[in-house]
């Protein structure tokens, strides 16, 4: 159960260490997660599955607030079956074969079993069903591009989501504190302006560009190409975030948790990964193959 | 909106017509869903366009009893993206992209950005959501099924599915009603029994074999296997129709509309099919290949 304080400690914090605890936590969190992700597979995958875990308690405690169950069983587990047949390995020696549409069908069936089983509580069905999808079923395309198109290659398109995600949020967050007028969307995130979001957009480029000067061969994108994918991937962030700031207005709560000092909860930062992961996987498999 | 007698309808129809009219309706439809699965894309698709658009408004009339809305954009015009991304010449000129779930993602961006423009209805997001999955992303599999292997073949692997679920539906109806002592799932469904569903997996062997013994060369399985296939068709099929049990019972109905004279509803016609076809082919891509 949710201590009514604990939604309002991160705001504090921020308040208190300021600028400074979030970029250094922000720095230590991005080296970890570029470390993680080149060591591959053994690493990333119960490292997913943890962060299936922290994630999903979240969603629960915030939706709780509003009186929503959710089913854990079917998030958890059957997020352990999406991540598993979201393993390349499988699509490798299988290809053709719509794994992660199997592993939808088996983890409902077994969804469906336990309503009919334990309740017929269809709301907790349909609310878990979106949870599974915003966590689980997203989470599993960080596996797929990682190693899309090789193991080699996999690490510098996945570096594609993370930095266009990463820049956009700290240009949207420093060109909307100091050009920012223009309010995005306020009635679900107040502190969003269209100057920032014209900023992340700008910023999300040049983290791609970034990416494309250091590892040129490894990206399978020229530089107008690169402006496109950018667009889209910035746009994709900024959704996700928008998306996350939506679901928590709905629960009444600032921050998803309190997994991070100065960040509030882990839901925080993968809000914009969990958009524009699965569309650089989509765009890669449609534009490159 | 529902007038109030008109959930009564259908049950007074069965008292007066009884099996006759259940009997004659039935052969009639099945006749014609030969005639539409036999002609191919051409009548299959606009047929499932209609299809859709009547589904979903039996939802829609369901779930208002509960005062729950429901995204009719999101379910027809994403319905819609979903049936065009299962086409099966697009998954035949570039194979191995996900192209479903491209839809998918496609339409959850649709779906997001409709509620951050209009409302942040985070419930009625999520069981749209529910329903885009249970009906148009269910479809989608009836047209790809249709092509699997081939055009030719494919006629004879979707009546697979049609067939087991038909005969595992006369089956479980006829054997639960002679035999049937011991209730199969009292609290929502209380008409079935052990022994009906028991007869119902007997009766879907038969339906297959019939198929096999028919189009012996068109159907991928040999007899054990076909044992096998059948044991599972019918029990999604069964699970299809508890499923969707469960959501009439929680909607508080008897039948999900008045489509069919004596029948109930579409989705009541269609429920076991929306798992059967599915199942059947991811079985046909993971075995046959």
């Amino acid at each position: 159960m949710e201590k009514p304080t604990q939604q309002e400690q991160p705001r504090a914090k921020i308040a208190g260490d300021s600028l400074a605890t979030r970029f250094f936590s922000s720095i230590i969190g991005f080296a970890l997660l570029l470390f993680i992700m080149w060591v591959g597979l053994p690493l990333i995958l119960p490292v997913l599955i943890g962060i299936l875990w922290l994630a999903t308690a979240e969603l629960r405690d915030m939706l709780r607030l509003r009186g929503i169950e959710l089913n854990m069983y079917f998030l958890r587990w059957g997020g352990v079956v999406m991540l598993l047949f979201s393993l390349p390995q499988l699509h490798g020696i299988y290809p053709g074969i719509p794994w992660r549409e199997v592993a939808l069908g088996l983890v409902l069936i077994g969804a469906f079993s336990y309503e009919l089983l334990y309740g017929a509580n269809i709301p907790r069905f349909a609310f878990s069903l979106m949870a599974f999808l915003y966590v689980p079923f997203m989470l599993g395309y960080l596996v797929l591009l990682r190693y899309t198109p090789d193991a080699i290659q996999g690490f510098w398109t996945l570096l594609l989501p993370i930095f266009a995600s990463f820049s956009t949020d700290v240009g949207a967050y420093f060109v909307g504190k100091r050009f920012g007028k223009h309010k995005l969307a306020p009635s679900i995130s107040p502190g969003k302006t269209v100057e920032g979001s014209i900023g992340g957009i700008v910023a999300g480029f040049i983290g791609l560009l970034l990416v494309a000067a250091v590892a040129n061969a490894a990206v399978p994108f020229r530089w107008l190409e690169l402006l496109a994918v950018s667009l889209l991937l910035s746009l994709a962030a900024q959704l996700g975030d928008l998306t996350e700031s939506m679901l928590k207005r709905y629960c009444g709560v600032k921050d998803s948790g309190s997994f991070l000092p100065g960040h509030g909860g882990l839901l925080d930062r993968m809000d914009s990964l969990l958009f524009s992961v699965p569309l650089t996987y989509f765009l890669l498999r449609i534009f490159v193959g």
